[in-house]
């Protein structure tokens, strides 16, 4: 039996494993607690900077990959020295774990982006505030999510701290018409697949809605964002899922906002959306087994996440909502975490929305 | 966290472990072997014709239910008599035990059978085939699965080493034009919900494909076995999934063959094919939350049974059929074995049953 070794043990870990058992994968999980997303596979728990950790953790799987951007470049290269496979490989991850790499990447690759520069000094904010407006996004280059790391602001004094502790993205504040994501898989023999472009909604910047697919995206804007993802994900040597957020620009130009080489939460959709949902199509990339259709199942599928807590105690009030499929990830309350997702699939996009987003209601209440 | 124990370890099991991962349940296994197919989470091995193995297991658990109906009542009764919520209860569940019980119950509750008698000797036989025809099914009571404790017979010799054991079941042959399953799913507190009645072929008295929905059943054979389905499962008090497995005869009536209460081969189909799938709607049943919609996702779900071995070296053939989707019960391979399925979904009947038994064939060659 092909065993996968997944480093992080959050709820992508954790959506992994039903279809890994449908694969006929074994899967296990190094997972940063006792209490993980992911306990459930967790055959490992430990620091995943550590470099005999991740070794041991390694050494008896088939495949490695990962459930977040964060374990060092350093290991990720120790792995694959000592002739393990890894996807996305040390190469690829690298550009979506800084920043910075990714935008000099996309840039000499010829791809879309905001215009951009490195601040290293409260000078050099300076000059990109006065050459766009007066007002940028600032990105810390590692380490950030869900909107933490990066800030809108007008004034080098705004990034103080963070150009002491070392390089700083700058970005023009792009004006955008709507966010979008484009989700692809790509084994390592090449073969890519595509779905179709979704909508994000993001709330104090964290994914709180997707649509699959994004409405009146049949067109030039679908084939457009589709051709991007393949291109990046070939472009990067990207192997499993690639989630490209982006942004749509009122005259219709797509630009890139972020990479993350992983399945992502605009791809939770997928999973009643799609033929072939992000986690098992990850799951098949790494293993490099042909790639499952990325056709929807539905006209429309709508995800939106829950905050908060996800107490099973109020599935009894979702007697009118049968078709809602809820999804949780086992994490403990707390306020603004993202512990569960629900996803309504239907005929028209307004009703399927307000079909899931009642159903995240009652989840997201009274913590 | 609820935590559902499930007695058994086989692949009902196993594909119980991505829905329970989803509901947020937890979900625990008391399996036969080390190596169980729902091995993964296997919390206990042991033989569950021990009462202390399966108090053992149940005292922590929130609700008990079963992978196969071969828990000994007198066991169950005792779960039941220490306060442990059982899901079929013992009740109900002594009536799929034993199939002159059943066959009794269901004449009581005056539903459909094939005409019956209980043989206690070789004249009761010779006197059941003097009046139907000089042939006869006859069944072993208790025990028996896929064909396995039932004959065709002509004889009295033919069963006389059943008749020493005991009462043997003895049917008439029915003339059936085909053969369906009626899969309903009823809440402790009452709800149920039927899914669409399907058809099922059988190999050697073993399952080999189902259709979802069974053809030319859109209007009164599908309220016939729906309406059928809910009056067994209100009849009986079965809790969780009750699979009927249902005679059409060439007069369009329909006959009671088996009854299982848990999830059944006849129902994997629901996994791509339903909204809700059998796997998740038992955990929803006996966990009493309300029902997951029944509704069909396709128009068409086919699904073939994989027999022999399930080898993942063999996805490698599947590129032209990317969205056909496997499920590999992770067993070793031998001749005859059940040891996966896969599932096609479609707009058209023949189309999507090809697929299916496309990709079937790609794992049933070669042992």
């Amino acid at each position: 039996m092909t065993v996968v070794g997944v480093i992080g043990g959050g709820q992508l870990a954790r959506m992994m494993i039903g279809p890994a058992i449908e694969l006929g994968l074994e899967l296990r999980v190094l997972a940063e607690t006792d209490n993980s997303s992911a306990r459930d596979r967790a055959t490992s728990v430990g620091d995943y900077h550590d470099l005999e950790t991740v070794m041991n953790f390694a050494r008896d799987v088939d495949v490695v990959s990962f459930d977040h951007e964060h374990v060092p470049t350093d290991i990720v290269r120790e792995l694959e020295n000592a002739g393990i496979a890894v996807h996305p490989g040390s190469a690829a991850l690298a550009v979506a774990q800084d920043k910075i790499v990714m935008r000099q990447r996309l840039t000499a690759l010829g791809h879309p982006v905001p215009e951009w520069a490195v601040a290293l000094s409260p000078d050099d904010v300076t000059e990109f505030l006065s050459t766009h407006g007066g007002r940028a996004v600032a990105k810390l280059p590692r380490g950030g999510y869900d909107g933490k790391g990066v800030a809108v602001i007008s004034d080098p004094a705004d990034v103080t701290a963070w150009l002491d502790a070392g390089p700083v993205l700058l970005e023009e504040l792009v004006e955008f018409s709507r966010e979008l994501a484009q989700l692809v898989a790509r084994r390592p023999q090449g073969e890519t697949a595509a779905w179709p472009v979704v909508e994000t909604t993001q709330v104090n910047g964290v994914c709180a809605e997707v649509i699959l697919p994004a409405p009146a995206s049949e067109t030039r804007v679908a084939a457009d964002a589709a051709e991007l993802g393949r291109a990046i994900a070939e472009g990067l040597g990207v192997t499993g899922v690639l989630a490209i957020e982006l942004f749509e620009t009122p005259d219709g130009r797509l630009l890139i906002n972020e990479l993350a080489m992983r399945p992502h939460n605009s791809g939770h959709v997928t999973i009643e959306g799609s033929v072939t949902s992000q986690f098992e199509q990850h799951l098949r990339a790494i293993t490099d087994v042909p790639l499952g259709s990325t056709e929807s199942r539905h006209p429309w599928a709508v995800m939106v996440n829950v905050f908060g807590a996800m107490d099973t105690k109020r599935y009894a009030r979702m007697d009118s909502l049968s078709g809602v499929k809820v999804h949780n990830y086992g994490k403990d309350a707390r306020a603004g975490r993202k512990v569960g997702h629900v996803t309504a699939t239907g005929n028209d996009a307004a009703g399927t929305a307000s079909r899931a987003r009642a159903v995240a209601e009652i989840f997201s209440t009274d913590i």
